[in-house]
């Protein structure tokens, strides 16, 4: 399977429908045209040239632990080390530690690409861009200044130290120890599961980000803590110092991303240091798991597209049947399946889907980076705001998205789909992890509901509903996009009816909450969803009035955008009425009758 | 992961929803309740005891070719060998050729516990008795004399070998040949890929049905013979004759079903007979396809019941926190996630689609038994058309459901989905596979929708509708079934209208056939289900007003139908609406403008 970076979809989106260019002047960055452009370009080199070729094999070999050290796939230490040199992880840095301070809005297209090509690669750098978030935003100076410098560089990792055996969802149960040292460290003890990167042999040094509970913290989980425990605690000149206490005493069997090691994490009494005040682990780590989340959803999208990418190749090239309406290649033995219309189904099921979630993705990388930098402090509350009404939309929607996109393009290829040299079956399996980590879509569809419609009565998705109430009205009167427009403003209708019966029946009945949450999510982002194909159609359409040359990309996007419309959001009642359905069905049942 | 069979949901849908013993009385079938019961006992520690703890392994140790020899994973030979001798492997067959002639009704819920406990295992047997059919039915009397009694009894096995490289779901691609000799026998030469079982180490002989050409075959799908060819031909003893030459060049590697040899079968010139007249192999070939797709059907059912047992059992010992409505367990450190809507609302769907499933495989089988031995010729018609408009929903709806089901037990788990040890992540990538063979599940559905429905101009469907309609009549002065009752009579004139809506479509535009099939496939499913649910409410208020002890399992019947009827039902109005989108917007996208 050979990847390309999606360059004319990604140029599109950030020039033509965000204005990259003004949102990096507002920003204060002086980013022009051609420097987002070349950086697209030398990513899209670096993850279709140098990752792409590794993905397979990567899966094949998997990771091997001997001795407490971990061997990644071959190939892997190589392209890290290329990582690192050619300034890929310090993309998004804080310039004061040596970051190029590149918009979220630029960098994620290029993550993008990262996980479309290599979703176990990726997965070793992705929590280092959150540690630094954290211990940028909520360490000591000294931390920061001991640390800080080789994590944005990407000499040394960043990892992400929560899940144990009894607490997953529930950090509450967490029992890993932190006590008090006389110098001002911790002793830090306990074992982690699940841990990405926990060990490999790409990094000099890996920091590991880990919530403690210290002797006296209140129970639950206002007496969590949040620890920096480094593999080798860094020396005063900025080296490798002692080798801490801790180590991987297994790594996990899964399903996929087995380029990736998954780590068992033993804390011996390793040396660790307080990021933020003690008992306020996690609201700090919530730094990094915004972000992790932000990622996670892109990996969906990642994985999405490579699968399109695969299946659209094979559907031109595979002959088989005539076509309906009469041959389309009557000199071969039959027509390449493109030509069928359910083929074309799943096709542009998975394109719409996939340029739709690209939308979603930068759109919110907007609203983080405009949280962090817009000069005004209201348009940064304002966006942060969004962003975070978002993020559970991107990270759960996308996901849920990249696995049926990845299963459309095992089905595109029939039983070749199914065996594993074609690298279709695999981008499902690498898929499914994006599901459950970082917070299972479940849990983002409860965060969603609870804590981002609940949490302010409804008034930040009613302002997103009126944004896309108000593109409807402008756009109504312009004969192509007339039909999109009505049909838009309707579901907006129908969604704030639909969140008004959500947030009363969850005054009513708290069950009401997680009986209704994930299909008011997936309600949510495919009405959101419809509302960016309107406004790319819109663009599109702004373009082709001008008369430019090269319409088939414009007009390509009215085609998805009346498809979406017509073919995708329909799902959107099945959720709804299925929400309506209550909580009251999924109540009834005694737990002894669920099966006898 | 401990399986079970589920016999006490058997028994109600046997017994109690579609009376097996007026069913046995009628086909002139001595079975009692005590033997019918007997048998599902009997199976039931066959599936659970002997087979299921072979699966997991199975899948870590794959199969091996060495010098054209199979090796299958550990402890198949020996469960083959049981399943020989206490006559599994006959229980369907014909009686004059040893079998036991029992009906699908009886021996498809067996076959699902087979498909629970090792999907690899069962695909080993389960083209067998498709072969049994396809000979018994097409097949010479010298043929049939030498080679039926053996596959009967499971001794040797059959195969299917239809697909070659360029040949899948187009078989008139096919370019295998046979050639006449003087003694009647073909030459057969050619290769075949896909091939499940086509070389293994469990039966003595392995009889392959190929799909080949003569010389003078006319072009295309009526050029197409079937031919028996043995791996050892039969001797005139009924012994083992002489090899023939033909050889496994290749095992494909897999997503799944890695206990399941799937074989590359180089055919050399090996010496077959025809089954059936010349040029008339598809035919004869649909008599196996079509037992095939039903066998393919409960693998995704049997599957799914898998995976529902162990979210279930998961679900009730995890401990994460505390339930919304305040402590379900307030003696523990967290309450079990059954208590969280969200995860009932996983686990109801579980249990709603794969009980849904099963009635509707019953529902089939007792079909396909009527068809085959109803003393009235009018009524085996009437049975024939019936199971030929249900099978293909049985394939393509309880396989993407197996798939939905398998995926869910994986989110219920968590993480802990995604790790091989608990064997959720092998039920998904195991039950990929289903969506896929005999047909994918796209052609099910072009199959449904264009020789099941528009062959008849409807009238079929008509038929069934209007007995699900009566139903509604009958049910809806019940209290308790009245809202059910009253929704599905709403849904069956909205099935109605949308089926006169996709006929007359499909007679302006011939693109329109593919372009609604898979929708229409899934809405019509999707209300039939809703049709049986309704059944089972009924006969479930029957016993209850019977006052009899015991109520919790009909109770829970009628559960689980609300539950269905809120909040799964509602899918269909996506598929509805999607449907209606229509062709259009499908064939508008020019091939180039797919990407850029």
């Amino acid at each position: 399977m050979n990847y390309q970076a999606p360059l004319r979809d990604m140029r599109f989106v950030l020039h033509e429908l965000f204005d990259i260019g003004n949102h990096c002047a507002l920003l204060g960055n002086g980013l022009d045209r051609e420097l987002i452009d070349g950086v697209l370009e030398e990513g899209a080199r670096y993850a279709a040239g140098v990752l792409a070729p590794l993905n397979r094999q990567s899966d094949e070999q998997g990771c091997q632990l001997d001795a407490g050290q971990v061997s990644t796939p071959e190939g892997f230490a190589e392209a890290y080390q290329q990582y690192v040199d050619n300034g890929w992880a310090s993309m998004t840095g804080p310039s004061e530690f040596g970051g190029q301070g590149l918009p979220q809005m630029l960098a994620c297209n290029f993550h993008e690409m990262l996980m479309s090509a290599s979703l176990s690669f990726r997965v070793y750098s992705g929590l280092t861009e959150g540690a630094v978030l954290a211990l940028h935003r909520h360490g000591s100076e000294t931390l920061k200044r001991d640390y800080l410098a080789k994590l944005v560089s990407g000499q040394w990792a960043g990892t992400m130290c929560l899940t144990e055996p009894q607490a997953g969802t529930d950090l509450a149960l967490l029992r890993t120890k932190a006590e008090a040292q006389a110098d001002g460290s911790y002793k830090v003890s306990g074992s982690k599961i699940f841990i990405s990167g926990g060990e490999q042999d790409l990094s000099e040094n890996i920091v590991h980000l880990v919530l403690a509970r210290l002797p006296d913290a209140p129970a639950g989980v206002k007496g969590i803590s949040l620890l920096l425990v480094p593999k080798f605690i860094a020396s005063p000149d900025g080296g490798l110092g002692a080798r801490n206490a801790l180590s991987c005493g297994a790594l996990e069997h899964k399903m996929g991303i087995k380029g990736a090691a998954t780590c068992v994490m033993n804390f011996d009494g390793a040396t660790g240091w307080l990021i933020g005040a003690a008992n306020q682990g996690l609201a700090c780590m919530f730094t990094m798991m915004n972000d992790a989340r932000f990622q996670v959803g892109l990996q969906g999208l990642g994985i999405a597209e490579a699968a399109f990418q695969g299946a659209l190749g094979y559907a031109r090239e595979r002959l088989q049947s005539r076509a309906l309406g009469g041959a389309v290649a009557p000199g071969k033995a039959a027509d390449p399946i493109i030509s069928h219309p359910d083929v074309r189904r799943m096709l542009l099921t998975q394109k719409t889907l996939v340029e739709g979630s690209r939308m979603l993705a930068v759109y919110c990388a907007r609203q983080l980076d405009l949280e962090h930098a817009h000069p005004d402090l209201a348009a940064r509350q304002a966006a942060g705001k969004r962003a975070a009404l978002l993020i559970p939309l991107v990270k759960a929607f996308c996901t849920d998205m990249g696995q049926e996109v990845a299963s459309l393009g095992v089905q595109v290829y029939g039983g070749h789909g199914y065996i594993r040299e074609w690298g279709m079956e695999q981008l499902m399996r690498d898929s499914r992890i994006t599901q459950l980590y970082e917070g299972t879509n479940g849990i983002q569809a409860l965060d969603y509901i609870r804590r981002k419609v609940l949490g302010d009565g409804g008034s930040e998705l009613s302002q997103l509903q009126a944004e896309f109430s108000q593109l409807c009205d402008e756009q109504m009167s312009r004969p192509t996009l007339a039909e999109l427009a009505h049909a838009l403003q309707a579901r907006i209708g129908e969604w704030r009816e639909l969140s008004s019966a959500v947030i009363a029946a969850s005054q009513r009945d708290v069950q009401e909450i997680g009986a209704t949450s994930v299909d008011f999510l997936q309600y949510s982002a495919y009405v959101l969803l419809a509302g960016l194909w309107l406004q790319a159609a819109a663009r599109a359409q702004d373009v082709l009035d001008e008369g430019l040359a090269g319409p088939a990309f414009y007009q390509a996007k009215l085609h998805s955008a009346t498809f979406y419309f017509k073919r995708v959001l329909p799902r959107a009642s099945g959720h709804r009425e299925a929400l309506l359905g209550g909580a009251a069905c999924l109540m009834a049942m005694p737990e002894d009758s669920f099966a006898f």
